[in-house]
């Protein structure tokens, strides 16, 4: 590991790299903070809501509860709550699981995934907005960053 | 806003805006819940009674359990039940607030202080470990790119 310090030298690399990581937590924060306003705002809905869907989207052969939770790292009894209300509302339905006779999975029903196609559109729109300040090049500088990052904390 | 997406020209650049901002949050996400893995491992502590100590260190006058909350973003009842600990432990103390009589101030003991010392200097190490993989140039690289992605977002 890298303990010279071209940022700044005056201090030793973990505080750089721990200043930077209060940034990125602070920053990530903020642009949730934002998302979490627009889809109140203009959906009504909120963003463990919107992650509960797009789990579910992305699994069309149906999700358990568990799975959703692992996944997203909510509460089992957060992600139930959320997936009822959307069987309520037609958006998902539950169906059995084939190998489990007491586990059942959820899938979005034609209406939940046209409903969630909406969102993900505005989503994909307030990102582009939010992350407006980051262009061309620095998108791939950037991805390959976090690729080092995450290929170094899997190493250890 | 740039709509030329030298990453990948194939995909239009909200595409690519999208994939970092997930790919960042699966990051940031990773390096969170090893952070909470070692707290717990090695100290016994969880990462939201850590930040309840950060925020009381950087406050010597101490702080409502309000203001504690609006800085973590964590509920009330939570903060509530975090500083009652601490104050069970010695860690912490109540103080009245000169203006309101019926509000109360938390802040460190010097004991507490002692202890958030240790957890701040392991958490520093711990985060030099995990962000390893980002050295040298590519933190003042990183670190400038936040700063325009949150300067964008203020301007919005």
């Amino acid at each position: 590991m890298s303990t010279t310090n071209p940022a700044n030298s005056a201090e030793p690399i973990s505080k750089t790299r721990l200043r930077l990581w209060l940034k990125l937590l602070k920053a990530s924060g903020e642009v949730e903070a934002e998302l979490r306003r627009r889809l109140r705002v203009e959906f009504d809905t909120t963003l463990p809501r919107f992650d509960v869907m797009a789990a579910l989207d992305r699994a069309p052969e149906g999700l358990r509860m568990s799975e959703i939770s692992e996944r997203l790292r909510v509460s089992n009894g957060n992600v139930t709550g959320i997936v009822e209300r959307l069987v309520e509302e037609g958006l998902a339905l539950r169906v059995a699981v084939p190998d489990d006779r007491r586990a059942t999975c959820a899938r979005l029903t034609p209406k939940g995934r046209e409903l969630f196609a909406v969102l993900a559109r505005a989503h994909e729109g307030w990102i582009n907005d939010l992350l407006g300040g980051v262009s061309g090049d620095d998108l791939a500088a950037l991805s390959g960053q976090i690729d080092r990052l995450m290929r170094h904390m899997g190493k250890e």
